[in-house]
């Protein structure tokens, strides 16, 4: 059969369920623990800071599909299916006998796959009599995606923006504020975690956990509103699973099968989501890809991360997940671009790691991010996000692999966004500015040492 | 039959042709003018500017369907056939009995459809064997597509952008450079043309007409050189007709038809590739839709303009073109935000407006333009480009016409781009900063005694 340079199913072959991952593991995650009793959580507990069907999306771990709701479909029909991509290009750039596919999720407004789990967040806040949500975001993409999910279902939005990418990305912010959300640079003076990190650190830029912290303290204190996260939990791993299920469909209509599945990982989501249906395939035993997560250097939880209990957030307040990480008190140099810049891993994903299912981690330095970045650009015209661009470095390094030994594999990466709004990382690169940082071990220590302490569980 | 948000026609549905519209026009724009001698141009008088089968292309009126180049397919796979979107949303917030539907030029990081003739442009000029380009930009659309289609061939290329926008516009800039094109402010000291309009008037923040001449100059004095245009040219116009043609073919599987046809014009090539197929139908006697070309009431070439031989650049040395102009002496006001700011119209367009075929023009204010790229953000999730969203204004009130009366007409706009690098716009709009300006007669005279007078054709 002749492959096609973009697949694009139609809109019946959208998928209508989103697949759970847990119920196909051979074991389960670690239970979210009451940051308080330190006891598993029960899905009421949830119920102050997410919404009632999220809340129990959360902690379903055995329930296979779920429905997408009607609503969100129709949002989706709006921007998918998304393309699955041959690389015809770039196989020829680089002479490697290897198929590159990638599954392209910049292809709405948002700018990135954030916008699959936005809208289902929205969605079921709204159906439950809701009016308004907070969240964080980082590089943006996430703030973008909720703030036109929000705008389409008329539910009013605060975004904490974490501080450097809120001076840094005006453009970034004003796109989140022209759907009508409010968006504020954290830490800040509107909660009381924001004032006493202010406190203790006046310079901070910020950080994803401390702008957590803040949407939370103000969701939980505001009436009819709700608190939202766009990677990490479980209920964002489902919702992503769409990018998953339609890449699967597309490769089988090609006749492929990924040899490779390659996926930036920050939180976790895209990763999750791209992998999930493959995942089952190797869980059950059918198929036996294998899987690539790649993070950056300068935060690498899976490659570096210990596999502990830990919260969520900076200021502690929510419940303790067991996951890869770098601590909640660790904060990303400066001198990290882009996302992928949160100390902790969807505990799905860390989990899968942890025991080998997910077969390898790769932490990259942000200079071979940038060149592989480019490279992709002006091959395939597509500038990509700093961080999708971090599965197209791995992408790149395992088709040149193939090239050197002469297998023909079959090469499957995320590519989760696109980079407009992250010029100012490709003009440091562009300018010769752009440096690499590798934290040394004792630059981790302060991290490290900010891990709980669970008696009986975690000395 | 059940008609989905998105159709995309699959990579075997791709057009193969261009069509050339003057074919079957019954009279035909009038011939380009040597500024010299003011006799009809010959093709191979054209060489020193354009490559020649782009030469070639410009001066054929009879040819019918042209090949598009495998080696240009090979691209226009990478990312067409571009989706038609049928409008529910909008339709549902509207209470329109309307059908909408938008043709999105948008998914590809260009972010515009002035990839599909960048493309094009690039192949012949590299086929001839030469080894640099020039154009300008203005809003910046052009370049970065430009830039992507010459990193693709490996051609050099340097960019004239319009001062004003350089330096709004830093990231735009930016995203040209990562594509290694070499980004000049105009007017520049790099070419005898921009010193004298910089003599003349130190702080201009220049115009298109000014970066064309620039642009030119440098390709006439350049080994192996040659200048390209991004709109306005009869051999854009065909290259840019695969909107229309994939339009056209998505329309016939839904059992469609439009009855309004809307485009925002500035040079007109957008307008004029969207309308294509549908305008044969009109000129052939078949069917009779409705056209309307939108422009912004800062720039009113085709509602206040005259119908007259011009120069296409400020520096007067380009060919003579009969069109609707305001004059290569009109520079926009800098109240006017984006692109849409050339002071000609495409002869192609102005020919078919003169005679009537172009059923309409109408000049938009930009707080109102912004309103509707608003509303549409909102209710579609598409964050439409200014110059795109001229088209929508008109869409809107088209429906709102169809609410009012009952009709359930069928609407089809292009929507050619996404509004990324245009968050200083919103913002100002945001902010309630954004104005409105209508230039009076008095302001566009200095333009008009800028028409050249040409003994015996125009005195």
């Amino acid at each position: 059969m002749k492959i096609p340079h973009r697949l694009n199913l139609t809109e019946e072959q959208l998928p209508t369920q989103w697949y759970n991952l847990r119920a196909d593991m051979k074991e389960q995650p670690d239970p979210m623990l009451n940051p308080v009793t330190f006891q598993p959580i029960r899905t009421e507990e949830l119920y102050p800071i997410f919404c009632e069907e999220l809340a129990a999306q959360e902690t379903n771990c055995s329930t296979q599909w779920f429905d997408i709701p009607d609503e969100v479909m129709e949002i989706y029909k709006a921007y998918r299916p998304s393309p699955l991509n041959r690389a015809y290009d770039l196989e020829r750039y680089l002479k490697t006998p290897a198929h590159i596919y990638f599954k392209f999720e910049g292809n709405n407004t948002s700018g990135s796959h954030k916008l699959n789990s936005a809208v289902a967040q929205a969605y079921y806040a709204k159906k439950q009599g809701l009016t308004s949500l907070t969240t964080e975001t980082g590089a943006g993409q996430w703030g973008t995606a909720l703030a036109e999910a929000c705008a389409y279902f008329g539910m009013d939005l605060t975004v904490y923006m974490v501080k450097g990418s809120y001076e840094q990305k005006p453009y970034r912010r004003e796109i989140i504020r022209t759907f009508g959300a409010n968006v504020i640079p954290s830490p800040s003076n509107t909660t009381k975690v924001g004032q006493a990190i202010l406190a203790a650190n006046p310079d901070t830029s910020g950080s994803l956990g401390c702008a957590i912290s803040e949407a939370i303290e103000k969701a939980t204190s505001t009436q009819g509103c709700r608190y939202v996260l766009g990677s990490v939990l479980n209920q964002v791993v489902l919702h992503q699973s769409i990018i998953g299920l339609e890449a699967k469909r597309a490769m089988e209509m090609l006749g492929e099968y990924p040899d490779i599945v390659i996926g930036c990982a920050g939180g976790g989501s895209n990763l999750a989501g791209l992998i999930a249906p493959f995942m089952q395939d190797k869980l059950l035993g059918k198929k036996n890809p294998h899987f690539i997560a790649v993070e950056p250097a300068s935060c690498p939880s899976l490659t570096r991360g210990r596999y502990a209990y830990d919260y969520c957030d900076t200021g502690k307040v929510t419940p303790l997940a067991r996951m890869y990480t770098l601590g909640s008190g660790f904060i990303p140099s400066k001198n990290h671009a882009g996302g992928l810049r949160y100390h902790g891993m969807s505990p799905i994903i860390s989990k899968l790691y942890h025991d080998g299912w997910l077969d390898e981690a790769r932490a990259v330095e942000q200079t071979h991010v940038f060149d592989a970045a480019v490279t992709f650009a002006k091959v395939e015209t597509i500038l990509p996000a700093p961080e999708s661009s971090h599965a197209i470095r791995v992408a790149i390094d395992e088709a040149i692999k193939c090239r050197e030994t002469g297998e023909a594999k079959t090469i499957l990466f995320g590519l989760t966004g696109t980079g407009y709004f992250d010029m100012a990382a490709y003009s440091a690169y562009n300018e010769g500015k752009m440096t690499d940082y590798i934290p040394t071990d004792e630059d981790l220590e302060p991290g490290f040492a900010s891990l709980p302490k669970i008696p009986g569980i975690q000395e």
